[in-house]
């Protein structure tokens, strides 16, 4: 059986994967082979190097593997016309993505950027005014997977967590749960509100001043979502405003977000440049969800982790 | 019943008191007036506004309640020959500490220094190296309270926790503790090392060039017990050689840190102002343990939380 990788993980990487799989022929490759391609069963690849010829060419392709959550660039239809099997790394963000949350609420509630700001000009300052993550209340627009593992952390400290999704339907790891509509009432009682919200038609622009007018003034707002949430004329409004205490960004309506954005140089504002789900760790997780998969694979299964119906597009 | 606080708290924890112990006279006051010392039966203090001739004059004063971890500046002669009940908030600095220990490590993870520094420059750029602190390991030195609940916190991110204290008796929330004497042959697992140590004749000077060596050079060493932990000198010199990523000191051998010191100006060394207990929501968790105890108070008990043996001094 022979398993092509178009890209290539690290050797600490690669060759326990060999060796726990002694039946296969791997193949690492940066970049497409014809050669190689016409004869593996099995594609491992970020997804952005597929077309339908490749396809065509891939004879004896049975799966695609896509160590990444987007397949919207692979060609579905002959993806889809030969029957190929297709799953990916779904969840993948979780981890990353919920510790940058959590670095950043704790961070601002125990004064890291002043004191950074006082080391590098050489100041020994105690009069920083520091508060606690314990004790608060975080309102989670979009409990998912990533908003629930960001709900058991916060939960571990001690935080009162409350989701809040369409339908109102319980998540894991909120310790209460409401349906949008109700969505004014419940942000004036959030110390932290996170948005982890994807776009869609519901979402774009969906909270207003008014949502910004009933949160706390010292609430932080989170959005790690979708830039298109709320108008960034909005957002700098609010900000300049203190209508809340500070916003943490790390998606914006254009990105990069642009070098004019008033944004950038407001105090009261952190710019993350659409970051927080990287990780040096990408391959390995990567590789820590194919691996089962594979096995499964072997064993002749074909129900695998984070199947994907590509027609569908998830 | 005449309870004399010699600091002020804030209105709205001034007012709930009040209300919950209406038998009780309260009187606030920034410093000491005699002629009230005199009537007073408990004292509020920070513990270092007192000495044998106030003491004297406090002759109806039964229990004095410290606001403080330290009682080291009261006249403990003297108030031991009185017979005078004192009680501490020991344990007030547990959540705020362990909430700016895990602040430094997720930010040291999740590249907030850069983040930071980018947004000050006006910087859009996503090439920053994050990792993750799931499935880390950390070791922490004196797994005392502090030590304890920052255990609690990085179980819940997933981290191993090792802890080493004097007689390597098991500590909760260490996966594995050990005694002393192992040290150096546990410190090489460690990606995080923490300690909370306090000053004895047995931690000065107990790390030496030997321990930075065993650990890995991508490890992180957080000093948040005390500075003589380690010599200055020695911690400067592994951390110009690398043979550590990073250090997160809060606590010096001099404080101020001498503005000569070279650790201000190095990239791999972050400088917190010994503040990573302080907190602004210090009176009211203050508040927080003497309520309960007033009351026990009143209904005639006599054991109450955090009793201090004055001349002991713990």
């Amino acid at each position: 059986m022979k398993i092509y990788f178009t890209f290539e993980p690290r050797e600490d990487l690669r060759k326990p994967l060999i060796e726990e799989f002694p039946q296969a022929e791997f193949i690492f490759e940066q970049g497409i082979t014809e050669e190689v391609l016409r004869e593996a069963q099995i594609l491992v690849t970020y997804g952005e190097d597929l077309d339908e010829g490749k396809i065509a060419i891939a004879e004896k392709l049975e799966w695609i593997f896509v160590a990444s959550a987007g397949i919207e660039k692979m060609p579905a239809q002959a993806i889809a016309d030969r029957g190929i099997y297709v799953s990916n790394v779904r969840g993948i963000h979780r981890k990353p993505m919920a510790e940058s949350v959590l670095a950043h609420i704790l961070s601002l509630k125990r004064g890291l950027p002043s004191i950074y700001a006082q080391q590098a000009r050489g100041e020994w300052n105690k009069r920083i005014r520091l508060t606690e993550l314990n004790g608060s209340t975080a309102l989670i627009l979009g409990p998912g997977a990533i908003g629930q593992e960001i709900g058991r952390i916060l939960q571990a400290f001690e935080v009162h967590t409350i989701g809040v999704n369409s339908t109102g339907e319980m998540a894991s790891y909120m310790n209460e749960t409401f349906a949008m509509q109700d969505l004014l009432e419940h942000l004036s009682k959030a110390d932290i509100v996170i948005s982890m919200l994807p776009s869609t038609e519901k979402t774009q622009g969906l909270l207003t001043r008014e949502h910004f007018e009933v949160m706390k003034d010292s609430a932080i707002f989170m959005n790690f979502g979708r830039g298109d949430l709320v108008e960034e004329a909005i957002l700098t409004e609010v900000l300049e405003q203190k209508l809340i205490a500070h916003a943490v960004l790390d998606v914006y309506m254009e990105e990069p977000l642009p070098t004019h954005s008033p944004l950038w140089k407001m105090d009261n504002v952190t710019i993350s440049p659409h970051l927080s789900s990287h990780s040096s760790r990408y391959v390995e997780r990567s590789l820590d969800i194919f691996k089962p998969s594979l096995q499964k694979w072997m064993e002749g299964e074909r129900e695998l982790e984070n199947e994907i119906d590509i027609l569908k597009g998830y």
